[in-house]
């Protein structure tokens, strides 16, 4: 329990639909695989966000960032490691690499930051309120994956 | 009231995230295309979505189909005319034609079936329950757009 | 070669993003799945799609259609089971069965069809001008999955 | 020529598929309402993206952020104001506020910043080799919409 979890990158290739006319990756769609990403490492750390929203909790996006370096192609997989980097109960920061294991390139590099808050958008002191939640994501900070 | 309302086409411009690699507008695009088609017409109606939906009624689609005829390109303005071709107060069915008024032709022709459910997804007979609604849908069948 | 090959059915898990305020998947997400299932057949069968572009061979949809019986849940992982059931070498048609494994339940019936052409839209013969990619589509004809 | 262009802000209306189960819309959507708002100062400003595209250059967005302030909720109207702060003939920045004109609030602030390339990707110097766009953007910055 006090011990850090194991915890592996997110995998997942790019579908034909997520591209645009430039051939590419549409750069929209990157926020949307850091949400796919921080779904996988929230069930890989034991508290899918399933569990967490019947418990009465959200964690709505407060900022979202990417600097896109190299783009990714329909059929490209991609391993997008997430690190969170600030936890305190009431707001957590994520950063994301985002590498594409096809060209070997690192595509981007984003963060987003997330605030807990309950079914009318109220904001939660997890520590207090939710303990068990407070001691998933404490656990979970600076886990290089 | 007992009249017919007059109802305008609903018209948008291909969006450039909504291509894909193959140069013009995904085909799933146009079932979007086709929901907000859909509400527009409500709106003209005088039954805003929302309104409808604080009156605790929603109307998921239980079927959608589309025949796609020539490409939408980015850019590319299309003008879509909404059919109600069948209303019995429980459910509902839409025909479209979507025309691409940029290259003159017909892109596509579609259409979806809809159920009246109130929020636990139950079935709502709207002639009994919701009068309101059941008249101004009843006032649009049949109205060439 | 002459055989038919072993397919297995295209598995994945409902997204966040793809959920809508009425708090199952959008219907229009279906249609998206549709095409990862038909990439995912065509990646199984030996005729990755990247390939077929790169023989300059495009494989648009002329037509979809869906019917929506059961909705798909955030976190509810689908099975869904493709079939080809036309093909003549110039066009092709697939029935898909999107099977619930969360809920247990059939969650809707679909269908594509779709037409080979070159990177200029226009038509292609497969069987004289594509015979590689006639065989491996002709091999999965009514392929169970 | 010389002269400032008059730029109007871009408006408009949140769609029920852009909407996820917390009942508001999806963060990811924000950034493709940028792109839409870009697209619409370019056409304002006389430069439309179709055309210069047709000229072999594109815009690709090397970062985007956003700092998400106030929901924005099913059939909101926002209004997006761009701002080009920066612009040197390779590279542009933009920022961008979306003012909920239902709710009243500021929903976001956001910036992206991106290169001009030709359409093998390679940058571009658009003083030297495509004068008619630098002017265009440069009598764009710093004009307040």
């Amino acid at each position: 329990m006090a011990q850090n979890p194991v915890l592996v990158p997110y995998i997942r290739t790019a579908h034909y639909y997520e591209t645009d006319k430039m051939g590419v990756v549409h750069h929209s769609n990157y926020i949307r695989w850091l949400e796919e990403t921080r779904i996988d490492l929230m069930n890989q750390a034991g508290l899918p966000y399933t569990e967490m929203e019947a418990m009465g909790v959200m964690i709505p996006v407060v900022s979202a960032s990417c600097n896109y370096k190299y783009p990714v192609k329909f059929g490209d997989t991609v391993e997008i490691h997430p690190y969170i980097t600030e936890f305190n109960g009431c707001r957590f920061r994520l950063e994301y690499e985002i590498r594409n294991l096809t060209s070997g390139k690192l595509s981007a590099t984003c963060n987003t930051s997330h605030c807990f808050v309950n079914m009318q958008f109220k904001p939660i002191r997890t520590q207090k309120e939710f303990p068990q939640i407070y001691e998933i994501f404490n656990n979970c900070i600076k886990v290089k994956i």
